[in-house]
């Protein structure tokens, strides 16, 4: 950490700050220059408040040089992490496709989806059964009805299923859920992640609309520091002042996540367009990033989608694109990216 | 509403559309033009998804005309609303200053500000029992008994009390807070709004990091549709590209939302800023602008206070300043802005 | 073109609107509604500006259905616009690599580089005589001897050559550029355009750093108007919330661009990132999603290079990239992504 | 200036580096830590280039501590900076209100404005001649023929002019001209601003779209390290998110910029909100937040004016704004904002 103090900083303040550094056994290096005073922190700076520091009359600045996140750190764990997920895992190399419709509207409608993703390669199904929606005069989602029919969905076909948690208390009811989705606009919703952290589930993280790729990983933090470290990223879409889609999927943050930490990461190129014309496109750009996975919305008859149908694929075009996908995938396992020399 | 469909649309599905919306009671009129076709929805269009129109092959572009709230619309309630918070009111004209600490930190502290910001005109008394933090590693705040403090503060002063909930489950301790504050990071946590709507306490609904008046005002809509109507917006600054301040204060949100809405609204200058030194700059600008009051950071000791010193000032500097805020407030009443002729 | 009138409009001043759109040849079809009457028109509306619309009392909101280019619109030339650039082409399906330093430092430095990635397969070389530079005191570019070290580098290699120009009365100089380059920052500078429009380069036109896709296609139209139709276009990042990547690289536009325009498109992931450990991710993803090529910052001794080191990549590198994305877009021509059903 | 080095930088590099900065007369102080080790910086930093650092192997982050501009610097110019222009000043604490017509659309229309804005208390004529324009098919201006009318205007009523500039070449036209004015989107057009910077006349200079107050002032800088120091800033609304108005007015801008620089600083409401509505509602805010002027559009016939009408207020509605502002202004002066104790 470093420390810029003001011009002729005050020394009784100066002292009082060496000495509580000292106390939390913090080694200081000051640099002396004509217009800046800088102090070099070494120690284990990251259970120090720098908002406490800023707030010194004596201090101009404070700049963390370490990241404030541990558990989610890629330099603790180099390796990346596997996330068993039902019968099959996130992570490590492969390429997951988890596929469905926005919304649970039906037991017939979910199933049938659920068949045709599988036969089509999708090794996990989505549904919302719990829908964040802007509008309360919106359909909010079949709920309990809909995780039930979920179930259905998995007993007929295997395939483990991801689902969205809106609220803490709906806890019990995802005791049973393979994998457990926190909204985008849940991604700093504290007490849920906190909560999310004291059971054993795995969770997919979306990012926040308008999340830095630091605060998403404190968020992660959240959820690890409690003791759950299965945690998957998702990526999916960002706000900019870009209107023509409904969100600027931020593609690069694959390779600049897989840098900084060691959880897989997964892409929704659904929800960042909102133009289901797009995720044929953008979809395969997310697997050449390095993404580990995708997921995507596929419904049988997205005119008639409750929710969210113009982002929707047919299980057609989905069944072309899963094909496409995989190819792809193969393809880049022979044919790797360079490092740089 | 207006509905923009493509060249040469299918028959068959327009016909099936238009069926659609006289089922629903919907004039439709048709414009037809050489490379577009657009068709006006009379009626009550707010019950009608624009997500499903959207969806049809049929269709290039839907665009609402009407906005999609009621309760918080300014065009079914034209006379500002009047918010009644324990002894005090907020909105209609006058000024309301609430102030207080980040975090309650000791009986002695919030009972020693409590006194000193209601002897320089705050009528609220503002400070965090349960903090929101990006880390998991900085202080959450002292929860129970921080709510149980304020409650000693307002006993000592006759303040009502403002605070953060973070969680529905927090609800029950909530039942003796005055007006409780929905946090920025909280503003589309839908089944917390919907749970507030379900009770009478007047809510504090801050806005999102990057959401639009729209969408605010929909969360609002979330509250008021659930039967509580006491509710007031807080603009805390918005997530922009600009770096030097935490966040960048739209005081142009006052004027704004004055015109779509009858809520009172609340700017909150030591967030926006993230810099103590800004709050005397730009809380007169916010007062200036119309905004029906401020909530300002408070602390007897900004260097030690265990959260946001940056951005706090002191009981001294918060006397002098909500002097000139009535002051200031007292000439525009009498110097009232022009309206356009 | 659609024009929302507001309730209750004055009726002398609707019935002037109305003569004045009957002039222009403009058909009205009005749908009257119980809050808003709509009007449709119908015609040549590109001629009208809709701002002249808005400013009336009566107007609540005025929304085009048109898209306001024509030269650049991909309704009207269906067909993809292949651009000849010296002694090759861009766009049409094949993949164009531009590679060379940020800027020229001397001879024996951009023949040097020139040779190194004319054998690694680029076939386009770029460099930088006149730089923009933040800071004044930054070093600014070799100016006209870079122009002309550029040339020899050519003689060499054979390569055309593609350099920033910036500003018109630069024009001479550029007489024998193969490619002129107009950055970001010039993206609105409408005189720059117009000049260029009145000459035969082909231009490479970058994306302003928060210009949207249409304003972006309103420049290229800049350039069309005046007779120019070699124009291409280069997304190089936009500016967002986040600051760990110098830009945010949007590659959603190349699919969202092929839509709406014939205008090849280009991906600069060097500037995009700032990072150069991030180009051979991001600069597969930007093949995968279509892009017609990339221009890429190449330098032989990237730690001492006079201007943004940092995202540039050693020969090398750029060849293994080369070699792994042009295996890449073989593999994508005999596997092209689906397209929906 | 702070280097943050790797973990087990090379030594052979890292030697390398301090002699290099030993040549440049820099003191480096070092800091070693478990994970990082931290070189502070000192003596002229600012003739650094940052870049070069970064892009050494061994370097992960390079953090400026100074500030990079020199001559806009309130450190080493604490007093404010009044500039002439024409008969009037701009600074220091006086209120400036520049107003006109966004185009001059004839004499007589020019004429007339210019005498009702002077004598409701303008002290400055604004009237654009060149106009950049988002679509080449918009009007663009009367070009030359503008500039001789705003003449005119000045000629009859004694009033200095301020228009806008497109190009470095329209300079000599420009040589009567009272204050020049660089738009937004020619922020960085930096041989503009160098141009700008070997005359005499003054310069307003507009914030970028998306520039930040280190980027705006490094323009400023462009122009005063050319020889010129009659420079103003002027904030006229960044691009955010929000769309409902057209861009966000920054307000703290203000009282940041009176922080950071000597520089007077004028607000444009007019642009920001692209709403006429909101200018009586932003305009007395800037004034409150300290702003040294203001810049309005007002039109005698807003419905038939040629651009922008939207946004402009009548000659009536500026008479009663002005007085009003130069009410608040008196006000403020004898009820300055309270410093923090």
């Amino acid at each position: 950490m470093i420390v810029v103090l003001k011009q002729n900083p005050n020394e009784a303040q100066l002292a009082s700050l060496m000495d509580w550094l000292a106390e939390k056994q913090i080694d200081v290096h000051k640099s002396v220059g004509t217009s800046h005073t800088i102090l070099g922190l070494v120690g284990d700076t990251a259970a120090i408040d720098t908002d406490l520091i800023s707030a010194l009359d004596i201090v101009e600045d404070v700049k963390r040089v370490q990241e404030p996140y541990k558990h989610a750190n890629r330099k603790f764990h180099p390796d990346p992490t596997i996330i068993p997920v039902g019968n099959t895992t996130i992570g490590g190399g492969s390429l997951t496709l988890m596929a469905g419709p926005c919304s649970v509207e039906s037991e017939e409608q979910i199933v049938a989806i659920a068949k045709q993703v599988k036969a089509s390669g999708a090794t996990i199904l989505r549904g919302g059964a719990y829908k964040p929606r802007t509008s309360p005069y919106s359909f909010q989602g079949m709920g309990t009805r809909g995780l039930e029919l979920l179930k259905v969905a998995r007993e007929e076909t295997g395939l483990p299923i991801v689902t969205e948690i809106m609220d803490a208390s709906q806890l019990p009811e995802f005791a049973d859920v393979d994998l457990i989705q926190v909204g985008a606009r849940n991604m700093q919703n504290f007490d849920l992640l906190k909560r999310l952290g004291r059971q054993e589930k795995p969770v997919l993280l979306k990012r926040g609309l308008c999340a830095t790729y630091e605060e998403w990983l404190m968020s992660a933090e959240y959820i690890m520091a409690g003791g759950n470290h299965n945690v998957i990223l998702c990526e999916r879409g960002i706000r900019t002042f870009e209107t023509y889609t409904r969100n600027t999927l931020d593609i690069g943050a694959v390779p600049v996540l897989r840098r900084l930490t060691h959880i897989p990461i997964i892409i929704d190129p659904s929800h960042a367009a909102g133009k289901a014309w797009l995720v044929p496109q953008t979809a395969p750009a997310a697997v050449t990033a390095g993404a580990d996975g995708l997921i995507i919305e596929v419904h049988n008859d997205p005119a008639h989608a409750v929710c969210d149908g113009p982002q929707s694929i047919r299980p057609e075009s989905f069944d072309a694109l899963a094909k496409h996908l995989y190819a792809l995938h193969d393809f880049l396992a022979s044919h790797p990216a360079p490092t740089l020399v």
